[in-house]
């Protein structure tokens, strides 16, 4: 008899127009053929291929008639991942088995994995051989200090490996990453800025906010374009020493692009992720010198001194074995830094710094002024003592100012950070000291008033712990771009103050 | 200014006809207003309210013209639990985070939890306030012997706490369960005739097949209905004794429903969670008397005999503390059992067990046997060793049979398992004796055939290890409906005999 597998018969391929933030979901009919034949049900991990492109996907079963027989839809991830020309055709099957199943399997189990399994599972990572399912349980495995100092390098080797690895030749290439951002914190573009106009190498990649009101790339880009690939970015970096780009577009660390996915809902806090995190991302970018800004307080993700000194022991350990030299600076996480919280008003922010602003914020100024000292004293050939004062005045003289710019232009051009169309002050209820902000609601309340997704959107306020207000003195303004988002941001924040107010001593 | 917070915009509710396997799935559009003002992205989780009914789905985010802005989407998981009126509207808004989210964190960070975390774990669970993945965190946190004693107690009284619990008066209620299945091992629906047919009550549910290709409800489904509810299962139970149902209709343990989703396909072993599934359902069963089939061999769940000490004393620890009276019955799980695989074909087997056939399987009459002495020697006031006589004789004088058939009426009517329209025989390529059978390739060419989507597909086979074949004589038999997944079966056996033939000693 003729043999007809379905593995040889073709679908036509749509696009689902669903956004599954990443993870590839295939769409089939209950009824069709592939399924009945090869028996799929809904949540099976299918295998597609288009042209001579595969992934590894998730099916969901469409029941009713949006969906033809003899088709296959794709959720964005998929769709960008396969790029089907129009008329494409594929073809779905059962995947093989991840090469990483018993590598996972064993670290669940409370193994220790060599160097060769995080190899393998990190490039099953990377291909989608995973599941979602598979992935929360590695990262569940992973969590604490489960990952020990060895493990941790692995696991850095093996994203380094997976990914792009920039060159710059010869000679020191500088960076800085801050582990766990405070709402304004909004230091890099300025500290790059100052070091490129010290003319050093410093080629940063920054992210977009997942849970945050704004990141540092969405702040950038409100004043210049952000979404450049490689070839663009070292472009820049050739002629202007510096950049501050959307790693998202390089994706200079794939593996760890997935595993954030599934790292940001669960949140639980995996020290050997992180360091592997952070710095495969910094030698993927061919840096050699790496500052670690690690704001400590109770509020922030390092919530200790004891819990500092273990994450910088093991990026101390992993930084070693991969050949970075590493410094780190225990900064004050205990309240936001500078006026501006969502992405333009955090870009307001760092020009007035930049610029020399009488109104600039002392405190993003001081802490830039520190990181950028720190970050210079950490290269080659620096007398100690003196990175401070060099930043200091590269940034009094506007050289970073000018060289800000600069790096603007070179990124497709400078623009003004958007005005909101609307502001509401919240008024303080009564009179009396701060003893206390909430910087989660303060965060709360700059992603309702419409940050990120609206850049001029988020809140201003210069109040700190100990000053004293007014009874009616404004706490904070909230900026957004409609009335709906405005009205949600007021009505959140009436139930949910974020400054704790005493009367005692005021 | 007046406070219209999206909180209060209520949306119309529709069907997405799209199977996502029991995890609830809402669609929104990108540009809905509810989305914008909530901050709502792709796989944000949301608390969705339709009438007093309300239940936290993950969001999927439409970015075509698919949906309306007004809309929101159910998939069919979220339309079963919501059940909507026509014209029914929905709020949409962030839950209130999970009460067990610290309990799950402590779990994965390794620390023991005890029973009130346990309880307020699995009534997350039920009511879906835990994601997919904070779900698949837990069972990985459970893997293999991560749960102690004491935990595995908490966590099934937990699961029996959130259900509901059938009680049948004072009395002994005899049970049964197989902890992983060997194909054609459908020795339950025999057991339950020969226990019922002795007097005592046996209330059995069972599951249908995931990952296999036939479970023991859709095996009884081809002689009688299975989809009872409870008041349904009551009334059978109390005309006739006992009743085979299928238990996802039931419900009885509501949290292994939801956790069974997750742990099929991670598919790592969890004793802890393995004894809570199994016995918070005959607890709720409102069982007395359970005896647990341990099938033992390198392909079977249970692998050796020193894990299948340790999970026997998990098992009698968990039943002791539920005040179930627990038997355990170790047997042979190198090979099927029976001749048919796939749900008609053994419920053939089962027919002919019953009917005293001359060609009715041995083995899987012998297992039954020796099952249902063990349960009866298992039940107060039994005679040591007269178990195995019982049940023979009430086999043997077919009241076991007539049992059956009048469970099978008080069900909604006994039916003759249905005749799949094709067959074909694979052949034995060589002479030579058989000197292993791979129950896993049997299993998979029983699916392919298109067993148990069609029940009369599957496969036959009467052949053991140790048996000797001629070139030519068929191996096995496969059952199928179509031509299509006829000829995919034997292309996939072409290439993967599960029959290994040694010549040696032939």
């Amino acid at each position: 008899m003729t043999v007809s597998a379905s593995s040889h018969t073709s679908l036509r391929v749509t696009r689902a127009g669903i956004d599954t933030y990443q993870q590839p979901i295939a769409y089939m009919h209950r009824d069709c053929e592939v399924c009945r034949s090869e028996g799929f049900v809904a949540m099976t991990r299918v295998r597609i291929q288009v042209g001579d492109r595969f992934l590894t996907a998730t099916l969901n079963v469409v029941v009713n008639e949006q969906i033809a027989l003899d088709e296959v839809a794709l959720s964005e991830a998929a769709w960008n991942i396969l790029e089907p020309d129009v008329d494409a055709r594929a073809t779905v099957r059962h995947p093989a088995p991840a090469a990483s199943a018993g590598a996972l399997r064993a670290k669940v189990f409370g193994a220790r994995l060599d160097d060769a399994q995080y190899l393998t599972l990190v490039e099953d990572v990377v291909e989608s051989r995973l599941s979602d399912l598979e992935l929360a349980a590695f990262v569940s495995a992973s969590a604490g200090e489960r990952l020990d100092h060895g493990e941790t390098t692995g696991l850095t080797r093996a994203m380094i490996s997976v990914g792009q690895r920039l060159d710059w030749g010869e000679g020191t290439v500088l960076d800085k990453h801050c582990v766990g951002g405070l709402p304004g914190n909004r230091t890099t573009p300025i500290v790059v800025a100052i070091i490129a106009a010290l003319g050093y190498l410093i080629p940063k990649t920054s992210s977009r906010a997942i849970t945050s009101p704004a990141g540092t790339a969405d702040t950038m880009e409100v004043m210049a374009p952000v979404s450049l690939d490689i070839p663009a970015m070292r472009r820049v970096v050739e002629r202007e020493g510096g950049c501050i780009v959307w790693g998202g577009n390089v994706r200079l660390s794939p593996a760890d692009d997935v595993l954030i996915r599934i790292q940001r809902p669960l949140d639980f806090d995996s020290d050997g992720q992180l360091v592997a995190s952070v710095l495969s991302k910094k030698v993927a970018a061919g840096s050699t010198h790496v500052l670690i800004d690690m704001p400590v307080g109770p509020t922030a993700k390092v919530r200790s001194d004891s819990s500092a000194d273990s994450l910088a022991a093991r990026l101390r350990h992993t930084a070693e074995a991969v050949g970075l030299q590493l410094g780190i600076y225990r900064s004050d996480g205990t309240q936001p830094v500078g006026v501006g919280i969502g992405p333009a008003l955090e870009a307001r922010d760092v020009l007035k710094v930049l610029n020399n602003d009488a109104d600039a914020p002392a405190d993003l100024k001081e802490r830039a002024i520190a990181l950028a000292g720190a970050l210079l004293e950490l290269a080659p050939g620096s007398a100690s003592g003196t990175g401070i004062q060099r930043a200091r005045a590269v940034l009094h003289s506007r050289q970073a100012l000018a060289k800000f710019l600069a790096i603007c232009e070179a990124q497709g051009g400078f623009r003004e950070p958007p005005q909101a169309a609307l502001t509401a002050d919240v008024a303080a209820p009564l009179e009396g000291r701060i003893t206390a902000i909430d910087n989660r609601r303060l965060a709360r309340i700059a992603k309702l008033a419409g940050a990120p997704t609206s850049p001029a959107a988020g809140l201003e306020t210069a109040l700190r712990v100990g000053n004293t207000v007014q009874h009616g003195q404004p706490l904070f303004t909230v900026h957004a771009q409609s009335r709906g988002e405005l009205a949600y941001a007021l009505e959140y924040a009436r139930i949910n103050q974020p400054f704790s107010i005493s009367t005692e001593g005021a």
